[in-house]
């Protein structure tokens, strides 16, 4: 059975990307980064996610962004609540984490060479998104064009490096479809970067903001509310 | 003053580049990973090193690499000590760690961002080397085209990122020659990959081999002999 690695957050997008890699016939080995994020929540998400729909493992590792800062999601800086925007033109908003994606990549890319893999999945979405750099089209084809001169086995085993980011041109409504036609436990999927301190979204944040509008836009109702 | 990250893993190479990028008039901060190599010894020298360099500072990340496997430096597995050969178009050997220097400039490139860098140095060598794909010009190009694409500094800010690897296209004797003329501390060099219960290094390994074929070349004695 062919391999695969996918990144996996415990957010709606990422277990929707799961789903994608199942359903495409991969043997799905989960890797949930605990970078010391805020929202340290969606890690007990990833692994219940990780279960549910049936990962071949579910692999959680740790590295503590902390140590470089400059982000809002690990630093003691305010989540924004107001509304900024879900445009590629707008201001990058202080959620970004400095060369996150880049760093997650990086750790998939080692995870998947050990399984004798190429293949790793990502659910970083360049449409209704928070404007993040490393979630574009670009970005992702640089990454696979410099991954697959980085490894032992693209070099010398001809193992070919496909990022595969199912969700990258898909509005959020239909990353909402997609999941809800999938069966993900769309439920247990957590978004909000910035909990109260009964451990409930905080409705206000782009990324509460960004799902509930794709609820809304997909005429669904969100399931996690009734957790 | 510019300010720039140097990888530094305590070795002869790194221990070099950095040299390179504060005679550059960089304020160069190091960062050392702690990735649970079997030569732990280096982290201590990379410290040294640091200090009597006067790096602006130096920070230790740990991220467990064992977590993955598949590398005679992190796993239980021999290291070879027959001698591999040098060139390019050897077999890899089990010293490779899957996507380290990927995983690597990733961290160094979150870091750089951090200082509103975008200056990154490695002491990768494609000339006297072991074979890893992840040393070679054409990788490092291809990471610094997609760390452009990246980073919210990059892509708001034009912030260019220049993954500096000046000793890409030197014999290790000139590599030698270079640190001496530098005035480096040699002597608190690390190379070896698999110490003796002593510390002592095993002379041995590809790292010891290329070493002392640096130093002979140089018509140098290796300091750290004397340590």
């Amino acid at each position: 059975m062919k391999k695969a690695v996918a990144l996996l957050s415990g957010g709606l997008d990422s277990t929707t990307a799961l789903g994608i890699a199942i359903e495409m016939g991969y043997e799905a080995h989960a890797l949930t980064l605990d970078y010391a994020q805020r929202h340290i929540i969606e890690i007990e998400r990833a692994a219940d996610i990780s279960r549910i729909m049936g990962a071949a493992s579910h692999k959680v590792m740790k590295i503590d962004l902390r140590e470089f800062g400059g982000s809002a999601l690990t630093d003691n800086i305010s989540v924004p609540k107001e509304d900024t925007g879900t445009q590629v033109d707008q201001t990058i908003p202080v959620t970004y984490v400095p060369a996150r994606n880049t760093i997650f990549l990086s750790l998939a890319l080692a995870f998947a060479e050990t399984l004798s893999s190429g293949a790793i999945f990502i659910g970083v979405n360049a449409l209704d998104y928070s404007g993040y750099p490393d979630c574009r089209p670009e970005y992702i084809q640089a990454f696979e064009k410099m991954a697959n001169l980085a490894t032992k086995d693209a070099v010398e085993k001809n193992v070919e490096v496909v990022i595969h980011a199912p969700l990258i041109n898909l509005r959020k409504c239909d990353i909402v479809i997609e999941a809800s036609r999938l069966g993900v436990p769309l439920h247990l999927t957590w978004s909000c970067y910035d909990p109260d301190d009964n451990g409930k979204p905080c409705a206000l944040c782009d990324s509460c903001r960004l799902r509930k509008q794709g609820f809304d836009e997909a005429n669904l109702a969100d399931p996690s509310m009734d957790v």
